[in-house]
């Protein structure tokens, strides 16, 4: 039998664990062989060591055969789903699944809840009176079957190991490892069966990779993973420095997706969104036009019988905060940057977002940035609004937007939302 | 209030904590505040990043002040301590004490238990009828004071926090960080309240540093501590390639001290000690001659003292064990080299030696080793005598020695055990 500290001082050497050895941790970790303290070591120094292939793909396998996998060979459509590793304004996934469903996929989108300064699909879409997030594996797969599309939350039984590690990762200090993040990314969609899947891998001040060479060696190595168990996958690399579209917050960013079903969305969103959308339907094998879907309606229909489905009411009025404060250009010129972690950071502190997972979430709260770098603002101007329910909270959001701005005699240069594509 | 996470990831990310951070993160660990999973990565980080020499200071002050110091001011020789980062076959400290006690030195010697190959002193002396190791602060004073010297286990309230993290070490696979091991040491000696200190680092297959380099690195952190904390320390780097002296294991080594101390030891067991001795004296500001306390008995009658002291009866038959095995030469020549780890691994599947903290040691096990490095042997001669209370052991015993020989036609080159000298 392996002993858990020869394993571990052999990552921490720079050695090779082999598939067995690696197995066997998950499973004695899982079973209680391998205590917390064990593995977090052993995480840590996988933070400075890495994993090499064998190592990733031996990691991924065991994240995933310590629990169930989703079978969904009874879905008539090919089915496709979406990952993003998480920015500020990120709502793509709302539009993004009945899109992909109004043409002809299906969409199996297990999504989860947001910690720290980006948001989580759920926590948005809880906003929505009436939505549940929780669904039997039964009626997942029936609101798949009636609309082709579902957003809920991933059940205990998928990836539990995953699940568990994640969570020590989260307060030992391990979270920021690339091989660790793409395992535990592509564990949990291949436990959810989907047959292909598109990374929106977000790079900039907003995202957890700042640098585009840390996002492609994700992306990369992510999509290896996907093909390994027979997962079509491919990669978008998008900007993540600023906000994407204007509205940051949980309710606020169900009305933009809402209105970029309607066809009137910002445009940054809308290009991203019908880039992943592109993407998702070539994986399927599906010809059609996602512009022409989002364009006369079909996707909102989709939306709104997804949102049913799942106990919501698409029309009733959205919870709002009870407060509003504005934040002021400090100067004339062009808005040349609008920092999206500090927007994030003062969405999440006006109570948009949760320090601790039991945390709840203010749905109305968050920030709607009335103007976006590239346009031009006069000393004064309302730059970006802030709403809460809490007036005390509003200091502490605009310290944190202090340095958020970057006002200028020139135009920034214009950059598209989406950079790189990686796959085939 | 800091947030271990963030200390977690600082340190991870090669940045230096401050002696606020690194107190709190002590405390909060004693108070459990800081669970073991968040402690043990940030040992993992420690042994990648190391600590600089602020927090490293910091480090050992935080393990002193998480317990009490022993008071040594009444007693009224100078007091001086020596430590043994631990080699195969070192029972200098049986030795050592009474002999520097004998020359006028007051020795506080709080010693340890053996884990793995290395032994430990408390588990050689135990093998001594009547023995006892645990003494109260009041009894280990009077000991003290009646004989100059003893040797006993350290209280549990001499840096509790170093306790604690060195078992957590034991079982995350960190205890090889030579900050941390240094910070061990010495908060311990600190603790015990000696005035001065000489370190006896070993060097070699049978030490945990195999390489000078390290070894010295080591010894200068470890002066340079004991000196920021008003402790007069310096270090001998000795050799721990081969076994020191001829016997490993617990009564065995007690024999060889007694004979030592008669004048009738093995030449490098007495030149490491005699060197040690001087190191301590001179520490201590005593002009002395060990050689000579150690030719004419003194010496000797000190260490019987002390023994009797402690309860033991330094006159009673040592236990023995029930089996012996030889092993032979497998040629004819100069024997140029026995490697002390073979050595020390084989003494331990003997029974001298435990795997786990709460073993039990067998005191009469353990190795004999009747040809050393230098000498000629022939082929079919004993060259090393096993001794185990059970038969079966012999079988792995003999495995661990299979390549620990080196025979050849010139003998080999002839090296001091004594390697070099640190601090002033």
């Amino acid at each position: 039998m392996p002993d858990a500290v020869d394993l571990i001082r052999a990552k921490r050497d720079g050695r090779e664990l082999t598939a067995a050895q690696i197995s066997w941790l998950i499973a004695g970790y899982m079973a209680g062989g391998v205590p917390d303290e064990q593995m977090s070591a052993l995480l840590m120094a996988i933070c400075f060591r890495g994993l090499g292939v064998a190592e990733l793909r031996s990691w991924t396998a065991a994240m995933i055969s310590s629990g169930e996998r989703l079978d969904l060979s009874g879905v008539p459509a090919p089915t496709v789903d979406k990952h993003s590793t998480g920015g500020v304004g990120d709502k793509v996934s709302l539009i993004l699944a009945p899109l992909v469903a109004s043409c002809g996929a299906a969409v199996p989108h297990l999504a989860g809840r947001g910690l720290g300064h980006t948001g989580g699909t759920l926590d948005k879409l809880e906003a929505i009176p009436g939505w549940r997030a929780q669904l039997t594996a039964a009626q997942l797969m029936e609101v798949l079957a009636s609309t082709g599309c579902v957003i809920c939350a991933a059940g205990a039984g998928l990836a539990p190991a995953d699940r568990r590690l994640y969570a020590l990762r989260d307060v030992t200090g391990t979270v920021e490892s690339i091989p660790l993040i793409a395992s535990s990314i592509i564990s949990k969609k291949i436990a959810e069966g989907t047959s292909a899947l598109v990374l929106d891998v977000k790079v900039g001040s907003g995202a957890f990779l700042r640098d585009i060479g840390d996002a492609r060696r994700l992306a990369q190595i992510m999509v290896a993973l996907g093909g390994e168990h027979d997962v079509r996958t491919t990669a978008l690399l998008t900007r993540a420095d600023i906000p994407l579209g204007r509205a940051v917050g949980n309710a606020l960013e169900v009305q933009e997706a809402v209105a970029t079903l309607h066809g009137a969305g910002p445009a940054d969103l809308a290009e991203v969104t019908l880039a992943l959308a592109t993407e998702m339907l070539r994986l399927a094998g599906i010809t059609a036009d996602p512009a022409a879907a989002l364009g006369d309606g079909r996707a909102l229909e989709r939306y709104r019988s997804m949102i049913i489905a799942q106990g919501g009411d698409p029309d009733a009025p959205l919870p709002a905060a009870a407060h509003t404060d504005l934040v002021t250009a400090p100067a004339s010129g062009w808005l040349r940057a609008l920092d999206a972690r500090a927007v994030g950071v003062a969405a999440w502190r006006l109570g948009a977002g949760r320090a601790r997972k039991e945390d709840p979430v203010s749905p109305g709260a968050g920030v709607i940035c009335l103007a976006k770098p590239g346009e031009r603002v006069e000393r004064g101007q309302p730059v970006v609004e802030l709403r809460s329910d809490e007036q005390p909270r509003f200091a502490r959001a605009r310290e944190a937007l202090r340095h958020a701005f970057e006002i200028g005699p020139r135009p920034p240069a214009d950059g598209p939302p989406v950079l790189e594509r990686v796959g085939r």
